[in-house]
């Protein structure tokens, strides 16, 4: 039985914590976060204990944290539970400077801790199971990537004035996926961008609409759109063309409930967002950081992995700026 | 807090567990069976304890059984639970047999208990907002139903000896949909069928493709389609036309991965059985059941609904054997 | 070249007037109607000759006639063209009388030439389709066969009063369809029908809401569920379902576009009626008989198939008074 | 009756002959081609004359010509036809210089005659509905639009030594689409690309598979994506992301049979290729020409139109070998 802490006690630190308990192989143990009654409540509907970061860490029968706290404490909070030897479970970003997220990798790798960043999307039912037919060799070689991921309204300019912009906050995921499926990451990362949804996106220097194509040294080719609102939901598509055919991951329905009148025939709109979406994805997630940790499987994602996608946003940013391809080797050598 | 009995260990029996333990209103005391091992199984995983029913139901602290126990002992269970008090939600069918589901009808009605019978389609999400479709006037004024609904495999003919046959152990889902739907009782029952599916099923009296249509009193029709086989998985829909449009209620699909190839354009089959697909239905069926018995709304589904449900089946029994409609007055009045 | 006579100039005649002068082996040679301004108008556009009937059927050089004129007329035009030794395809239905139709049957028979009767829906490119695969097997042995065939709107009540009611001017084609995909007919016959949609037609004896249940003597079953309105379009639908899987020939919709707003996900209605969803049938029903009357292939649709559609409404049309299954062999032995 | 001389007597000109002489108001009254065989076999099918080209320019009586010959010869047609009076509707592209075709743009224009680019995809039915909607403002302001234009199968290297590559042979559809849906040409054009499908492309210095992000002046963005090949058909989408919805006009397929087993459930394939998909829209296209020559509405597509998508092409060709945008006013200032 895998003891947890849990750090942080947001609405995500909620989702983690139903799936840390209803696993069979694992139990929550504990909670802190900065507002303590925000930890007393996750603690009392899940049966866990109040504790401060520390006490958590130092708690040698613990065996692993999950880390749902703000982005700007990831990197500090994975060197910390690693060095205090345990394993990790991250929500992602590692970090908004990709700097600082190597350096974090560097303290890690030392302590050979297994470290998992929460790229949720990698477990959803859909997205696995085409990256398994192309696995599978079902459309033969692949050739071109196709993304589609709209957020249903954007997010308040204040979150984004501390977000790391469009793409390290959203598109992240998308990099992500496109790791995910072609296997390896791209040589170089060309994007646009504009703010014509919000303008006052576009006053603090994000951009709210962006199209990045991804270049790989073999000739394929990906493109990723973001748009941070899709008034008819969460649209989170992705499709892949190869040598032998052509796979897509459709939206998730509300339901399947179809009307057919003298207007057209109407069918249910997409699930609105990322919890109605992807809330099987994160018990599987879980379930998938249990098994690594307990040595049957390898970590299906890795703190490199988060590295990789922040440096594909660092990348779109700049080239969303000068207009020119950007090299991942220049940022990462 | 509810304090819920569980009448029966078996795999349906675990469904209902979960979902009394995961609601926020209820929790499961105890749970009995013949089969010991089975209800420690239960009692382990859910913290409950391993009591007889008689115990269960002497129980003063209990509100309330959920019999999920073989069919032939649920007149008997409703009637001692209503008798001690409880509330109850019993599986479908009431009892293969009319006049005692009838007996227990009246027996009951003495207790002024809630009975609820778990037809749980009738919270699957997509036919709930049907329903919700219809009842806002969306295609106007109902006037002709269609259900659908295939198994993915026959049982075994040892089940089918002892289930009361297809119309009463399998379309009586489909019978109350109707009902549901509709919103009253058919006048007529037309039942045509045969056993193609397997020739052992008809050796045993029964069928296993059966078409019944339902005749409603102001010039409605209603036609239900059942098979024991088909082979792709669960099929489950429901459409319904009306005098301003089609609504139609269509398949879950395992995933919305979709491949195209020289072959075709190949999408995923409908989930396995009613497990996968009703899993929702039946947490949304225990919150409705907390809700009633907590008094805050009437029952969604009432022993009368059984009843009903069971007359249809038996007009259905009668209509395959002689061809002719069978009047549902002639056999309730 | 086979040179054609066309008997009839109303709305369909112009139809396959456009048919038989787009096909490279036939050529349209003269018109007749009682409406001479009818017949004028198609002459004109299509480059023939206006004539009286008995002229066409006379002429020597014809080598066969297209008979599109009213339904009482149709089985004397047949008789006359057979006897005057020309090839025929005839509108649906051959006669509203059973009885005509089978003395039409004998009376052609001596005569050795090729009938063809108009089910225009078996050369629908979905439905052939549909049928190429049952043939094919890919769902092994057939076992339960919906039609689902709703109208826009209902016709006038002046023209139910004379198209021998919904069973003969409707679902005929629908009773063609089951005998095209099951490849036999079916030996008794139960119906269910109402006037739901407008009661002035029930006021005149016929149903504008109907569900007829075929059974086969091997064990088969067949539903057809009518209606005169559909107010989202013409609304035709086939699904088989076999040992081996499902087939189903879904709608043609006016466009593929597709539209996603707060409201929900709305597409195209289907094609609004016959013309739009079966003109590519007429033009493949041509040329189909062309094959036949070339000797190249045999006659995809007879004389029988339409004597036995209409035995078919007869049994219908019977069943819907009395309640009761009405055997094809009491009508037609 | 508009009188129509037919330049180019190859697979596409057969297309233009059928819509030229199914059109009530024009008629083809002579071809030429400098493969008389082929300009003979027209002739004969569509009762024209074979006549050379000088011919039928001079030849007063003709109103209008229509231009199918080779891409080479098109500048020089579409200049001497007008110079001669003509009304002219051209195949795309209009040159494969820029240059040439902005001289014949000048030329033109001193004529006053009427000259239409082929871009056939504009009358599709599916295309002008999405742009009917757009333009009915019902997903508000546009902002991202997609295009996925797929070809079944890659051309010989051959015919791509000639083409112009894949930006000027095929993308050019997709850029002028881009045109007509967004309503007005873009500032920049940046496109990467590669020759993954068939390295031979990449040898003659062409790519096969491309992604060309168009940003517009107010924020718009447009992607284009292009492979010469699908095995699975020709794959020609179109979506456009608003600030109140999403409009996605998708594929044409085969058929609308879906069949459902134990491998998944399947559906047609696209139809294969432009003749099958466009075929009603080269009719629409005629149509709209012979209206605008009559003076009924304006040319919906003008030399212009064919100049604009001419300039993205050589935009999108400079851009794929530096990695830079290119700016349209620098092309075409």
């Amino acid at each position: 039985m895998l003891k947890v802490g849990l750090l942080g006690a947001g609405r995500i630190a909620g989702v983690h914590a139903t799936a840390i308990t209803s696993h069979p192989g694992s139990s929550l143990v504990a909670v802190s976060d900065i507002n303590t009654a925000a930890a007393q409540k996750i603690a009392a509907q899940y049966g866990a204990e109040v504790r401060d970061t520390d006490n958590i860490l130092q708690d040698r029968t613990i065996d692993a944290v999950l880390i749902a706290t703000s982005t700007d404490t990831h990197s500090d909070l994975i060197e910390r539970a690693t060095a205090a030897g345990k394993a990790v479970l991250c929500e992602k970003p590692v970090d908004l400077s990709l700097a600082r997220a190597r350096a974090c990798q560097e303290a890690v790798a030392s302590t050979g801790c297994p470290v998992m960043i929460g790229f949720n999307r990698r477990f959803d039912p859909n997205f696995s199971a085409l990256k398994k037919a192309v696995h599978a060799g079902e459309i033969g070689k692949p050739e071109l990537l196709s993304i589609t991921s709209f957020d249903p309204a954007p997010p308040p300019v204040s979150y984004i004035k501390v977000s790391g912009g469009l793409f390290r906050d959203m598109m992240i995921h998308d990099f992500d996926m496109a790791n995910f499926i072609m296997g390896t990451a791209p040589a170089t990362v060309t994007a646009v961008g504009s703010s014509i949804v919000d303008p006052e996106i576009g006053g603090v220097g994000d951009v709210d609409t962006a199209v990045v194509t991804l270049s790989y040294s073999d000739g394929r080719i990906a493109v990723i759109k973001n748009s941070r609102r899709a008034v008819y939901g969460y649209d989170q598509r992705v499709e892949l063309l190869g040598s032998d055919g052509l796979l897509q991951a459709q939206n998730m329905l509300e339901n399947t409930v179809v009307k057919s009148t003298t207007q057209g025939v109407t069918g249910a709109k997409p699930t609105y967002f990322f919890l109605e979406r992807y809330m099987p994805a994160y018990a599987a997630e879980w379930a998938a950081f249990v098994e690594a940790v307990d040595g049957a499987k390898p970590l299906p994602v890795t703190l490199d992995d988060g590295v990789a996608a922040l440096a594909m946003a660092e990348a779109a940013t700049l080239s969303v700026r000068t207009g020119a391809p950007v090299s991942i080797a220049s940022l990462i050598g």
